[in-house]
């Protein structure tokens, strides 16, 4: 039962809470088929919110099998809570960004509309990204999904109930992004060409300025490794 | 000239210690195709060694154009010098922790063989992760390359001339990775069905385990992780 041999699988919150879970469709190929799960083997279920409980397999059927839910078992979800507020990247890389977001264990991934934005997102890249989200989250063997929304207006951002900290990610800062630190943390990363000056001017009252080294990084390698920074020790 | 309107070139060290530069090709139909460059632009080169200097152009032509060489310009390399010790992923995630870890001022990206690993490396490999390196260089505003290897043997290790630190990620150790720190780390990432008892035997004679949290990271994300971290400050 080590995260690396334990086979994770997201459920509802409502299934989690039950007695027994049935496993169709892609879940049922991935867990039955590839993976090739006997019907004594135990798995991990997760609700996406946090909770986490150990399962075994009661039956297999051809295209449908049944779990029996057990005892608690641990979220392994990190206690400090940092949101990344980021310039919507193009798909390909708003993708990476939400797979890493999530094993890290990111609390929120929110996407800003900015004018030197390379794209925005809409409902239907926020469900393909949510996928990618659930994926990792069974991958990597987290309990938490990340929030993921947008696009976000600047002006809208008071509205969002955002951490105390928010740091706002410039080459050009004196103070370094701070390992660890605060409970909860958000950071603001801007888009390659830079945040227009009206929208500096909107930022900087609700965040400080902090550098992440001197090179410009794209959105989603600053968005990580900031992420990587704050969620540490 | 700030870091993010200045378009940077990679070019050979000679070529960085001479007067003229001549640009042809793919890079001169980014400079001055793509980015418009004006016959009174300045651009930074660099030789992927740590060295940059300032350019004017001097002449355009429809296939070529020269530059002149002017003083010595911004390195922005990270004064630590940190290796990812990687087992090999797959190409797609082996080019995006190549292009990270670029980003990020990593010193060496060194592949491992290894019984778990998805698969290894070879010259044609290499020289596709060399190019992507390159690509990003230019983007982020750094003058290093970081050195590219692989695939090596756990036994030949010894004989890389490591950093004296040199951290192996096992999310089952207490201690933490630290953020910053020494002047020169390595960090071991092994395969997500994790090292064979045999590889770890010669691993833990060369290698601190440390955490980075608990999740099972892929490869690449904990690469980048780690590389953030110890990167920090």
């Amino acid at each position: 039962m080590t995260p690396s041999t334990t086979s994770n699988l997201l459920v509802s919150p409502a299934e989690l809470a039950g007695e027994r879970v049935a496993v169709e469709g892609e879940p049922y190929r991935h867990l039955f088929r590839a993976r090739r799960l006997a019907s004594d083997a135990r798995l991990r279920l997760v609700d996406g919110e946090g909770r986490a409980r150990w399962a075994e397999v009661v039956t297999i059927d051809r295209r449908r099998a049944e779990l029996r839910l057990l005892g608690e078992a641990p979220a392994r979800d990190p206690s400090r809570r940092v949101e990344l507020l980021v310039a919507a990247p193009r798909p390909e890389r708003a993708a990476w960004l939400v797979e890493k977001a999530t094993e890290l264990g990111v609390a929120a991934v929110r996407f800003l509309a900015s004018e030197r934005a390379v794209r925005g997102v809409d409902a239907k890249s926020l469900a393909r990204l949510g996928r990618i989200a659930g994926a990792a989250l069974e991958q990597c063997g987290g309990a938490r999904l990340p929030a993921l929304s947008g696009p976000h207006e600047i002006a809208e951002l008071s509205g969002l109930a955002l951490p105390d900290q928010v740091y706002l990610l410039d080459p050009g800062a004196t103070a370094p992004l701070p390992a660890g630190g605060n409970d909860s943390a958000a950071v603001l990363v801007g888009p390659e060409g830079g945040w227009t000056d009206d929208e500096l001017a909107g930022l900087d009252a609700a965040a400080s300025r902090v550098r992440l080294g001197e090179r410009v990084l794209r959105v989603e390698t600053a968005a990580i490794a900031a992420a990587a920074l704050l969620l540490a020790g």
